[in-house]
């Protein structure tokens, strides 16, 4: 448990769609790893049994034998101070003891377990080994289903105190805009996630050519020419530049980098987030953010869970 | 130089309108204390002049014989790595060396110089003397002819790598919003200031009773029950409750400290802030932040330039 403990960790991440766990080796590559469904509207117990089913399984690999600590990486809102999470997409789970009930379990025990939220997870994970690794003031997102996010400042993780900051989805962009599910309006995943993109291309009368009415579908058409479906992608990019800009005029920062399904489409997405930064990241220390893709793909809640893991427990 | 040291710091304010210098002290009394209006218009060496006239009359005061560093706090953009300054409203002054200058003045011979943006110099006031001192993370604002900030997280200044973090004014709460001067739409400056609530209420058809069309008088159409103008400080409140939630969705904030002369107005402007907060900070780490209006007044700026020198000089 010190500075250059190069043990392994495990990790879960949590999502509403699965649940996936993992030995992490001190480079970031995964050793064992097992995955199954989120049974996202069972009853708390069952989302629970799901958890621990992967664990115990992950338990029984070889690599498990050096782990000295659990890393969990669990969709929000989580309050890492309590130990507890209440993950919109899992209702089961409100103030949910995810730390306490894991701890208390006999393929945890004496092994210090770290809960994160995923947005920090993944900032984690790319400033460890991705894409934000040179810099000290980086915004990770990941725009896919939803928008969220995870701030490093000074080098460090700003994780806020209740482990929840860089919620970069939920700020509002627009004051006049829709309401939000969060319970806001205007904000920025209703600009800037797949959902949204869909729907305002089918809104503004996007013809699909096939059965797919997903933003992976509109950007076909866009990349085709459809100047319908390249006008949703630009006001995806535009809210995102919006959102990036008022971060950067907040904390200042030295780049963002952009993960998630949505972020696939590339430069499609990139390319008018550029253009866009130039108007809203307008006074000189906020212009010139660089912007980059995220370098980790899939696994990276895993590996992101096991460097908040390692950032706190040291190594 | 040390944690302990109770020795008074000098401290200069520049703003547009005025430049201030002090003698404070380790309570953040005024000692001594001077000022002159600020030559905005003038070339780069006039206003550099009367900054040094002013630091030249206080150093003639007795309380200076102990003063151990020199504070500045000046109105931005400011690069403090640098040691520079580019205040919006002093055009004379671009990528100015004030550190420099300064430094190679006789009166400050010796002196360590330490440069802050204003926004942040009224953080590290309120937060040592002020309404934010029960606080760990808390934004504090000015409302005034402009809007602006400074943050402090983890119960430290959160400067930034140039010493402008926390500009909240021009963080963009409209994403298809009137251009503002700094480059940017949308601007929270553009909804909240005293300038755009005086300027939204004429437009609308506010019929001021006086000469005075300030954002002053519209607080007393507004006491004495004008709709109109009600509605343009209800307007300002709403801009004011989305940046404000923003923030505290980025970085997670314990409560905002409110000052300038548009927050002078108290509740007519703080109760809408307070109800319309209930909407935009919507998700549970970031509901509940508390509103107080500052403590400081006038010599905030220059309680504040001498905190930031003693923050970054020890004691």
């Amino acid at each position: 448990m010190n500075a250059t403990d190069a043990r392994p960790l495990a990790a879960i991440d949590i999502g509403g769609t699965k649940i996936a766990a993992a030995v992490v080796g001190d480079d970031g590559t995964l050793l064992a790893r097992t995955q199954r469904p989120t049974p996202s509207t069972a009853d708390g117990e069952t989302v629970l049994r799901a958890v621990l089913d992967a664990l115990e399984e992950l338990a029984e690999a070889p690599a498990w034998a050096g782990v000295r600590g659990l890393g969990v990486g669990s969709a929000g809102p989580v309050d890492t101070g309590r130990g507890t999470v209440s993950p919109v997409n899992i209702g089961g789970w409100r103030h949910f003891p995810l730390v306490e009930r894991l701890s208390g379990h006999p393929a945890a025990t004496d092994l210090p377990v770290v809960l994160a939220g995923d947005g920090i997870a993944i900032a984690a994970a790319e400033h460890r080994f991705g894409a934000a690794r040179p810099y000290d003031n980086v915004l990770c997102m990941v725009v896919s289903t939803g928008v969220g996010g995870g701030l490093i400042l000074g080098g460090a993780l700003h994780t806020g105190t209740t482990g929840n900051a860089g919620h970069i989805g939920h700020i509002t962009v627009d004051l006049d805009g829709e309401p939000c599910p969060c319970g806001s309006r205007g904000c920025l995943e209703l600009f800037a996630s797949g959902t949204a993109i869909a729907r305002y291309a089918l809104r503004s009368g996007w013809q699909p050519s096939t059965e797919d009415r997903s933003a992976v579908a509109v950007a076909a058409s866009a990349r085709a020419g459809d100047p319908v479906a390249l006008a949703a992608y630009d006001r995806a990019a535009r809210a995102l530049a919006a959102g990036i800009a008022a971060t950067a005029t907040l904390v200042e920062l030295d780049a963002v980098v952009i993960g998630g399904g949505v972020a696939q489409v590339g430069d499609l997405l990139l390319d008018p987030l550029r253009g866009h930064l130039t108007t809203y990241a307008a006074l000189p220390f906020a212009a010139g953010i660089k912007v980059h893709r995220a370098l980790l793909g899939t696994d990276a809640g895993l590996v992101g869970a096991a460097a908040v893991a390692a950032h706190r427990l040291g190594g």
